[in-house]
């Protein structure tokens, strides 16, 4: 049995990436399986017995555990470290944007681009699409906001919180959000891809229309 | 200033109630400030300035600090000790735990509750209702799964991932989910109820209708 994490996830994801960029950053070595979301990978009888929730990423200890959920695999990558934060109030505010990600971020924001770039954008998930936009730029007003006072998400200092929140708002155009009216989450995000051991995300559309991109990557 | 803990919440939420059952049993003492969100008191300016996201419960801390998020305040109040885990594993597991419970299981149980106790039931809101249903079951198929072999839902130990967990789930027929197929999970129920401490959540209808449920209490 090897001694490395083994992480299950699909590259298109934005939640699997932050697992590949804390891993980077935290210098942490792994063994990865793509899962192919579209292909049904995540709901075979094999996957469902290691997560029964059929999502990805997933993660394999050694030992033999088991842990699903992005942001509690981001945890565990980084338990102990600066990046989880200092202290008692600094590691349950980078937990409160965490779950302000899942929560008031991810739904909206990623799930319009995965019906976009991944499904086609069919017509009947119109109206479903229309209905994601008022949530997903409100979570993008909370973050601009934030980030007016601050160069880092929690505790004006780089962390998780950070690496979950990049992952969907960098790809936020693939989702049909338009960030020109958010200088301040523009200036974070270039923030981010300076920060030491930063990788992109393999996963998502050639940024070639937008030569902020380019310049940021 | 005082040295206790402020919180603001709404008796109505369970995500409020998880704080309050958590303080009960972790001895910690607080002030509880009532927000009636259904009178738009977590979205007035004063409230903003604490939490932009508009959202409750809030904790103030003595120092002045705020946090936001209710599964990152039972993060912060249960730092440290058991209701936490044990060690690396363990406190991701029960954050594994409680992202599901914000992705994956609060959005279908607590919101359709939300629509039919306190909003009562608008017509307009049936198809909405309805499209919470296939979620809701989902996330109680695999809690039952979970609790068919564990007496707990992370590491078969009590902690503040039951408590998310139990907020909603206790009153999920109130968003007219019915737990008469999960055997398992009437039973944890049962078992979070005889926890030293407990208390239970005021803001739920009267359960004369259920003898289960008269008889946990």
């Amino acid at each position: 049995m090897s001694n490395r994490i083994e992480l299950y996830g699909d590259s298109i994801s934005g939640n699997c990436y932050k697992l590949q960029l804390a891993c980077a950053q935290l210098d942490i070595d792994y063994t990865w399986h793509e899962i192919d979301i579209l292909a049904g990978e995540s709901r075979t009888e094999k996957f469902l017995a290691m997560n029964p929730n059929g999502r990805v990423p997933l993660m394999a200890l050694p030992d033999g555990h088991y842990l699903s959920e992005s942001n509690a695999i981001l945890c565990y990558l980084a338990d102990g470290s600066a990046l989880a934060g200092d202290d008692r109030f600094e590691r349950a505010n980078v937990l409160r944007w965490m779950f302000f990600e899942q929560y008031s971020h991810e739904p909206y924001i990623a799930t319009s681009r995965f019906i976009i770039q991944y499904l086609g954008r069919p017509e009947e998930r119109e109206g479903d699409l229309e209905s994601r936009k008022g949530g997903g730029y409100m979570a993008l007003d909370v973050m601009e906001q934030e980030l007016t006072d601050n160069d880092f998400i929690a505790n004006d200092k780089y962390s998780i919180a950070d690496i979950a929140l990049y992952a969907y708002t960098h790809v936020a155009d693939e989702g049909g959000f338009d960030l020109g009216n958010y200088p301040q989450i523009e200036a974070w995000l270039e923030r981010v891809e300076m920060q030491d051991g930063f990788v992109g995300m393999k996963g998502s559309e050639p940024q070639g229309s937008d030569p902020n991109r380019l310049h940021r990557h």
